[in-house]
């Protein structure tokens, strides 16, 4: 995401003085609810879906995910790629391959 | 994120061949999931929390995001600023300054 | 459900003392991270479904539920009638009779 | 609960013919989209909440969690007490008593 976007989700809650209500553990609930809003667009159907209210509500889940970010100081591509590398070394390709049973019992 | 950062969370699922289980649906459900279990760092806490479990399940929220936007063929800055312009409207600054209704009943 | 299975779970709380973990907000939580296991038995297929976990895991939903309902003094019957009653006015039968779009945009 | 009300919520779905919409896949996907319903009410405070709004929402995830219970042909105090056991046989009252880290690393 661009340094532009970052900065205005940032600025969004500063110039609203938010801040003060995004605990972590208030940040970590509110990515749950948008997740879950996000869910909805699938309650009935994994086809049939809008995808402007999806397009909406994954923007909702990401907003918050750089709220949190910014809350912890933390920086996105230090923590994606640390938990990549333990996910790649979990999961190793030829064992891994077209697995159905992939995340559980692999 | 950073191009490679993207790139390393895409190829990881390409050589697995995982792609077909990333449906909508599913990422969608996949994205509740990791968000619950980041929550669950705060289950019985607000201010007792793992940093690093934390870093991991944030992490692994922000990855499923990723492959949604991949899977749609969706850009994060587009959507993400096309729902910022909403939520401007929506939350106007002297209005919505420092309220604890904010999101809710403004 | 049964009146000794509702004081078994009171009884296992009061017993350990947890009573101070279980605030209405954690309990949320709590309802929301267990509701997130269970869907987590169909994260990648709907139909592929190992039941005992899906009992396992449904089982510490309500168990949860039936602990708010302690906490709050609510008794599930008044307040599933309540909602009930909601639901019916809400989704008239000769309107929602098959109808896929039924909660959302009937 | 009472078999009335429990009967009540089968009928509702019946009359409506919302039955072939009830996999359990869609209702454990309901199960925690009302779940985050309820947590809502917790977003940004722990203790100012709306009562009202707790019980309708702790309702719907009740009246899921039954939808669930009759789609499997599940018996609540059957599975609730098997998950029972096997809790209390994880947490012993003298390790678990008045235990912050109860359910995580006891």
């Amino acid at each position: 995401m661009k340094a532009d976007t970052i900065t205005r989700i940032i600025r969004f809650s500063e110039d609203r003085d938010w801040d003060q209500f995004h605990t972590p553990a208030n940040l970590a609930k509110s990515i749950s609810i948008e997740a879950n809003e996000l869910l909805e667009c699938f309650q009935w159907s994994d086809d049939n879906y809008d995808l402007e209210a999806v397009k909406d509500e994954l923007a909702d889940v990401i907003v918050y995910c750089v709220d949190m970010l910014d809350k912890l100081h933390l920086d996105a591509d230090e923590i994606v790629n640390a938990k990549m590398a333990k996910n790649e070394a979990k999961y190793p390709v030829e064992k891994a391959r077209g697995n159905a049973t992939k995340y559980t019992r692999l």
